[in-house]
């Protein structure tokens, strides 16, 4: 068994695979090539917390996989992360599992390539401004994600304590100087948005995080923080405003993500309204950006196959360049013979 | 987080401790304080295999488990056991995977201990001698919990292959001599449970794989390997000699088990006829054996809840002996701030 921690990972994996190992699982998915049972979900109350365990299989790939992501808030007061996370993969001929991988690691990177594959087929190509909302765990990846996607002159990032998003913006700055671009910390949203070619929002906010009247024309609008029916970061003005509305999962998002689930309800969309999922548009069965002067609205919840694509083209990486702790070994079996 | 190989395991951790590990996860079990959900089922057809998902969680004890186990039959073929198994532990406080622990060892572990622990308490406290039929890879552990439950002076193993059977003999007698017990292979089934106080069955097979008419009064009989509907190793005639007729679970027996299913079909016994769960029996709730002549049945078809105890036990021993590899850390969280 191979263990992958997230330096081992940074060693043989870029957010621009990412991206093309995000590409390829809504592309499976839109196939009807991906098999994700229903997550087993058990509440622990006492401590405020879930359990999550989300198995996935494509018998094309020959893998499974499982992430077990564990969401327990209060985490946070002890400095512990508050969605530890787990990723196995599972070999599909022999059932072995292969490897273990950093599970928190792997979940930033592939929800952030969901905005990045997004936005590579969707932005405009001259696109230059990106604002990103939200300075949590996945913004990092998100960031990152945005500036794979396009060649960009400055991100603003906003966040509601202006310390922690100046803090957040000095370090990606240095971890992300090669790309080139300037990322700074803006004092409010409209700052962030204000000629944005780009507009990420991952917050787990459950009211708006902009303005969709401030948006400009042209723009590229990825939401990611809503994962759960009473979330709303994303404000309904803009998918008014939109043009194409796209998934990464139609049936994902529409159980989970208050952003669709809360306009559809009150009227202010219908289903007419949606153009489709992201694979359908990467396989050419749907349209994908017509004008320069549209807004396009992306939403993401995430899907299992995302994990299982992401995690199978890492570990094969890291065999074939020697990366990650080696542990055990398989034993030679006792078969059964009575039969 | 703690990988623990079956080498690791050893070190710390007796059949004597896996016997107590799944007494009191019957116990809990029965007092419903373990909340086991559906196992996660995916077929992988392509290889004639299955993966199976089996979380568990224990609010007492403040741990969840999760059980990969895939049943591969074809990987005999390429010598790779054919349900390759891991068991993973989480922190029942912050959702943190504590470690990773042979899964193949800890089930043949508590596999065994399930028998050595109906033993303990079912079986005539002379007991001298013992017969186990079938050398599969659940044998050895199925032998040792007999050693462990009686001071057995004789066991004589079975199974259809005569030099496959005095090999696997010869090795036992070797790994466990400190018993002090005579290891041996035996030519029929017959001469295997003639005289035997306590009998295992260990088998995939679907057709009885001893004859019940010949079972001595008094003895005390574990039938492990019918995990399907289909599957029959026990004489169903020891079904109406037996006095007393317990299981691990009830309603794990009766949604698997062809050696409970089949006899209850066709009208040889009715639920009348069962006694309980060993669980109930543990806690005084139900009558163990009253008398030195009665045959008692015992039937195991596995809960998670013994692969959650057994794995928490070992792993709080391994940190106490500081056994293991330890791997990775806790990240610094980067939490989210906007709400």
């Amino acid at each position: 068994m191979l263990l992958l921690s997230k330096e081992d990972i940074q060693k043989v994996f870029t957010m621009r695979d990412a991206i093309d190992a995000d590409k390829q699982a809504f592309i499976l998915h839109s196939q009807g090539k991906s098999e994700v049972p229903l997550r087993t979900k058990i509440p622990a109350p006492k401590h405020e917390g879930v359990f999550l365990f989300m198995p996935s299989y494509v018998e094309d790939l020959d893998i499974a996989a499982l992430k077990i992501i564990n969401i327990f808030p209060n985490n946070i007061d002890q400095g512990i992360p508050s969605a530890p996370a787990q990723v196995l993969l599972i070999n599909g001929s022999t059932g072995v599992v292969e490897a273990v991988l950093d599970g928190t690691y792997v979940t930033q990177l592939r929800t952030g390539a969901a905005t990045g594959a997004a936005f590579d087929v969707l932005a405009r190509q001259d696109a230059r401004i990106g604002a990103l909302i939200g300075t949590g765990g996945q913004a990092a990846t998100q960031l990152e994600a945005m500036l794979a996607a396009r060649a960009l002159e400055e991100i603003r990032v906003y966040d509601l304590n202006i310390e922690r998003t100046k803090e957040f913006a000095r370090s990606m700055q240095e971890e992300l100087s090669s790309y080139g671009a300037r990322i700074v910390a803006v004092g409010s949203s409209d700052e962030a948005i204000e000629d944005a070619d780009l507009i990420v929002t991952v917050t787990p906010s459950c009211l708006p995080v902009f303005d969709g009247n401030k948006v400009k024309a042209g723009a590229t609008v990825s939401c990611v923080g809503a994962y759960q029916p009473h979330m709303q970061e994303m404000d309904p003005v803009i998918l008014t405003r939109a043009s194409k509305i796209y998934f990464d999962s139609k049936e994902a998002v529409l159980s989970e993500s208050g952003d669709i689930l809360i306009p559809l309800a009150d009227g202010t969309i219908t289903e007419e309204d949606f153009t489709g999922d992201l694979g359908d548009l990467l396989l050419g069965k749907i349209v994908g950006r017509e004008n320069e002067d549209e807004i396009i609205v992306f939403e993401t919840v995430g899907i299992g196959t995302q994990d299982l694509v992401t995690a199978k083209t890492i570990y094969d990486r890291a065999v074939e360049k020697e990366i990650g702790l080696k542990w055990g070994e398989a034993e030679t079996p006792r078969p059964a013979i009575m039969a």
